[in-house]
């Protein structure tokens, strides 16, 4: 089949073909077809029948171009293939935490999934200042699964390095190369700057060699270490949750690269929130301290858990396994001294590439709400700065925090649980 | 044309055909073909116009096994292809250090190239005492050309990650993997000991968690850090040389690895040559200090010339290009303060790997001949025991060497450069 771009007639169309679509509806004579408008890269379908409303899915087509700016920005089709192989293997391993996929094609280069109308996006409730108790659970599972079981601790040298070629997502890594690691820190004209925001807060992250050359080996890294397939985008508007439940969404930016920056990506939006709720919370007439708590509390967890979870995986594989990367351990003590510097490793690049987005954010083209939508400046430019120091110190340091509550005590002394310093 | 293995028969009908040959020889009635014996991976054959010496190539053709082994050992013939790409992309950039290829066959997995007729293995030369007063200036420059321009830093990252995709060599590298990185330090049946060997000095490698989990980094980096198309298999025995020039042979190992595991293949074989010369020197009645200087002064000017020619280039290429992999450098200091701390990344990866390769010379299957061809068991487990001090403490330590004199003053700490100690 030949591509087409699809609209709310024509889906209606396409999937009345399907015979996986034949499997899920009772009928295709009274849909509900309404285009969401906020996808960034897509196009993005609710299809739903109106006699049964539980017959329901999502329908996600990428287009030739970046939607959100439109034909003038051409962008290749592939980044659904990406997106699809990446949550077929997430889907494999993590059934229950990414959305079920009903049908998908390359050349059409759209994918039919679960529509999770009983969710919503992270970032949205975080800034409400909702609690979610299962979220540290849930992503330190997604992140621990993912990560070992497409590294080279768990797959065949063969399977691993083929599914490194399969994988190469050039487009989209460019994105990030260039929107996370390198326009924020040399004043590219595509960034936007908070015009309360001070200038010596922006020198920091753009004139200090310390700072810029850790910035450089973190893009390095993202370049050049393939040793998992990452979701490549795992912020909090990439995730889609209830208090019970969680879905990580939206992996086009998919690829073999550091398993450090998933997990930074988590924890730097989380610190993020909490730079955001000194003012939220305050505003809503809230002591900020308890909020702001429960959001390192599950930055932590989700580190903690992850570590854990992590290295269960890897003792569990070799030990069925017989052999492993690492080969025959003969003192018995050598193994686990490997598992011990691994983890530091991965715990150092989370907190660069963690550091990396978050100074990202607040002087790039692509904000986060948490911040953005403070609409007083001043109060706006206080959790910048807050976001830039924290995240200065991060990259700079990234070697030398011992564990997590250092990270913790960072961010609560540049800004106190209950709120401005 | 589809594949068959070529015998001193048919290599000439084969030769006789092609449109390159043509041109290089003036007939092909009077042939010299010779099969050399000493590859082990692959057929290779010397042919000559008996009528015009100097019309004279090498054909070197894969088969689909290990051909020291024979047809037991499958292994694709795809290594030639990898050998081809990674020789035309060394020709390309640095002329008169590669074998010139005439002509190269995928169906056929051959390549016919120059004959360096004038020219000894690197390996026979150094054991004999020989001196190369251009070595480190040619390896130095192969090194810094080859490892700058395939890497990001030089490349377009379009570019740069299709030829990622290319030239995953997951045969070879499996090969290295098991024999580099793994076998010698787990006490496989494939080791191979000598006898006078002491127990403490194999337990050095194989029993120290620290040096087990620093290897245990140094695989994982191997097998995770695409910075640049290796050559792969950089030890002496892969360089031909005359007083006058150098080239570098079969690069089909080659693949996107860390940029260290070439300068470490290069140096760590320069150090193993220096515990050999202990014994080697005295032997043939000379004072073993001014060729063993030589060849700690070789392998420090290979370092050091790498490093200046590598900077050179990338200096040249921001300088050229104005953007570049690290952005604007707003303040005029940051560009050379991240090269500084990637050099300093270079450098320890180099040491580590430098490491590895020295350990897996002695307990591992393959071995040097600098130390294996040592008949007294008791002066060969001397040598040894001293490239494993040397090893285990070069890749525990890997990130705490200064410069390149702490690497020399480690080796005449082990073995002064006068000899035994």
């Amino acid at each position: 089949m030949d591509y087409y771009q699809l609209d709310t007639t024509t889906a209606a169309d396409y999937i009345r073909d399907l015979p996986e679509m034949q499997t899920l509806f009772s009928g295709f004579d009274d849909l509900e077809i309404i285009e969401v408008g906020d996808g960034n890269l897509n196009f993005v379908f609710i299809i739903t029948n109106r006699q049964n409303v539980q017959e329901t899915v999502v329908l996600k087509q990428a287009v030739p171009f970046l939607r959100v700016v439109g034909e003038s920005w051409p962008l290749s089709r592939e980044r659904m293939t990406h997106e699809v192989m990446a949550l077929e293997f997430q889907e494999s391993i993590c059934p229950g935490l990414v959305p079920k996929v009903y049908h998908s094609s390359d050349n059409m280069s759209l994918v039919i999934m679960q529509n999770l109308k009983d969710h919503q996006i992270l970032r949205g409730e975080i800034i409400k200042g909702k609690i979610f108790p299962h979220l540290s659970e849930h992503i330190s599972t997604f992140l621990a699964e993912t990560l070992f079981k497409s590294s080279d601790l768990a797959l065949d040298h063969d399977v691993k390095k083929q599914q490194v070629g399969k994988t190469i997502n050039i487009e989209l890594c460019k994105i990030t190369e260039d929107f996370v690691f390198t326009h924020p820190f040399e004043d590219n004209e595509t960034n936007e700057y908070n015009e309360a925001l001070s200038q010596d807060a922006i020198d920091l992250i753009q004139k200090d060699p310390a700072v810029r050359s850790a910035v450089g080996e973190m893009k390095y890294a993202f370049m050049t270490k393939a040793e998992a397939l990452l979701h490549g985008d795992l912020h909090i508007g990439s995730i889609m949750a209830n208090e019970q439940e969680t879905f990580v969404i939206d992996p086009e930016f998919s690829f073999y690269g550091p398993m450090g920056f998933d997990l930074g990506a988590m924890i730097g939006n989380l610190f993020l929130s909490y730079f955001s709720h000194d003012y939220r919370q305050r505003q809503i007439g809230k002591d900020p301290s308890a909020y702001r708590r429960w959001l390192l509390e599950c930055a932590e967890e989700i580190w903690i858990g992850f570590e854990k979870k992590f290295l269960d995986l890897w003792r569990a594989h070799d030990a069925k396994e017989g052999g492993s990367l690492f080969g025959k351990d003969l003192a018995g003590d050598s193994a686990d001294a490997f598992r011990t510097v691994f983890m530091q490793r991965i715990f150092s690049d989370m907190i660069g590439f963690a550091a990396c987005k978050m100074m990202r954010r607040i002087v790039g083209l692509a904000k986060v709400a948490d911040i953005a939508d403070i609409e007083d400046p001043q109060e706006r430019a206080k959790a910048e700065e807050n976001a830039l120091k924290m995240g200065a110190e991060m990259v700079v340091r990234r070697s030398e925090f011992k564990s997590f509550s250092d990270l913790v005590d960072l961010a609560t002394s540049i800004s106190p649980l209950s709120g401005t310093k």
